[in-house]
């Protein structure tokens, strides 16, 4: 009764440069959207206030507030539990935001709050490829690689709130393993996503004597959308790093498996664009590694969401629990 | 009320030689016990009658089975979904077992079955050390490496009822690694088992010119005990063991931690008689490779259950539940 009297959701995605925000409704259509400068308010409570008037117009068409069931919020570090943003390195507020009492005083309706990959991984459940698992993993694949983890219907976030981080599994424990942005050495997101694409390339030019359209660029340019370009073109070094980043991503999937044998892994971001360049060697990879027991259980999917409309589906997949 | 008037389960850990029932109280204490020899019976109707008749004399003490609220059993391949056991190779049954439906069938009280790492998490989360914790991971250092997840108050059986198997995740992909019974190389249990123990003592004879107690032995006879009692005797070669074991343990947990942030990982088994020699090298490694926002946060705990009853008891605590 009450998603008929109230049948939207506000999504919010927010970045360190932008805010988008969407009107959704329950087959994920988004209705309005909206956007504001998160940077430009170095007080987030002029941002909440900024924020509210950016959705009035929007809101006017739907009905009003009225309408809208709840608020979902896709963020840096943001905490389920606390509906905090806490210790954001990306965003202009420091320390500890309580974003989600901020927009609840603000708009008068429930708000949850998540990292934008467990935002994923919710979107996927309630719009896309994952609508009616109940066991599935989201691997986010873009400037980092983010993970959402999906138990028995439910995001995982863990004792804390922050569950579900796979970038920052260490695949490599040698000295040789690459330099993370956590501080760490060997976490998957430096393989993985598009910058750990662009690193194998600048390796791979580096240490091969193979010929390649690559090396017509600055090694310190070169962006995981040119090798994906080059393999278009037929260049073999190019298609070369797709498969060293598929099979390593195959083979940490196949070990994810072992935790909640998931009736699938869902991917998404950037990277997927580069189809089966990466999913073959990742399927590969996935089938050489599996475990016996589990072989043939998960479908590997690529996310059916619109690329610039998922994140803000995502993070409105919350409301309608908040 | 109906624990009152119900007051015990029965729980079985169902083992390739033996099979050991008790009958158990809400505190954990152990009323009755009794065993079967489970090879003894190569028909599976026929082990389930002896049981009902082993049973008999511990139920009748107790006030026979209308004060028993449910069994579970702690089994090889235990599926918890279906309660069947599928394929299990150490039992003297072919195939797939609904030991779950004979059970309830001769018993006439619901039955409830799971592998033993995860009927082992259960224990703890009943009676032991993980009491009152909602997100765990317990890690079983036997012959193999079990492991059972709990995330918001419940085991993870996964898609198919087998989750929670990271005595299977591979952490080593080069053609060095060591092989494992389950047909791949590399696996967790091939380094961190009582097995593996002795697998890397065999190595450290071999590769190092170091003088050690272990020498007198023969290398195929070592177990793991030999290595404790060595390192207890002031071996070096004998404490560099664990503490490559327990190092590679440390890295692993760190990794798992970024599934479900527990609030600790509970170690059981015979190679957690090893005590600081394992648990030092564990807790510094934990501590090196964990990601900065988990920091601190998951306690290393030793299981406080008596090892020869902590199987019995992990079984019966999922007859609470069935």
């Amino acid at each position: 009764m009450e998603t008929v009297e109230k049948p939207y959701v506000i999504g919010l995605d927010m970045g360190g440069t932008n805010s988008v925000f969407g009107i959704v409704d329950q087959r994920g259509t988004i209705k309005m959207q909206t956007v504001i400068e998160t940077k430009a308010y170095p007080d987030v409570r002029d941002y909440v206030k900024a924020s509210v008037e950016a959705l009035k117009p929007a809101l006017d068409v739907v009905g009003g507030i009225d309408k809208v069931r709840g608020m979902g919020i896709g963020a840096p570090n943001g905490n389920y539990y606390t509906g905090n943003i806490e210790y954001a390195a990306n965003l202009v507020w420091d320390g500890i935001v309580p974003i989600a009492k901020l927009f609840e005083e603000a708009l008068g309706i429930p708000v949850k709050v998540t990292n934008d990959a467990n935002a994923a991984a919710m979107g996927e459940m309630t719009y896309g490829v994952a609508r009616g698992m109940k066991n599935f993993i989201m691997i986010t694949l873009g400037t980092g690689v983010g993970s959402g983890i999906v138990v028995d219907g439910n995001v995982v976030y863990g004792s804390d709130g922050f569950a579900g981080e796979l970038g920052h599994f260490i695949i490599d424990h040698s000295e040789h393993a690459r330099s993370c942005g956590c501080g760490r050495k060997g976490c998957l997101e430096t393989y993985c996503s598009a910058t750990g694409v662009a690193r194998t390339a600048r390796e791979m030019l580096a240490n091969s004597p193979m010929p390649s359209l690559l090396r017509d660029l600055n090694p310190d340019e070169i962006t995981s959308l040119n090798v994906f370009q080059a393999a278009e073109a037929g260049d073999e070094l190019a298609k070369r790093i797709f498969d060293y980043t598929g099979r390593i991503l195959g083979e940490s999937c196949a070990n994810f498996a072992t935790f909640n044998t998931p009736e699938a892994f869902v991917f998404f971001g950037g990277l997927t664009k580069a189809g089966d360049y990466l999913m073959e060697p990742l399927r590969k990879a996935y089938d050489d590694n599996i475990l016996y027991i589990f072989k043939g259980k998960a479908k590997l999917l690529v996310s059916s969401l619109n690329g610039s409309e998922a994140a803000v589906l995502g993070a409105s997949a919350l409301g309608w629990d908040a």
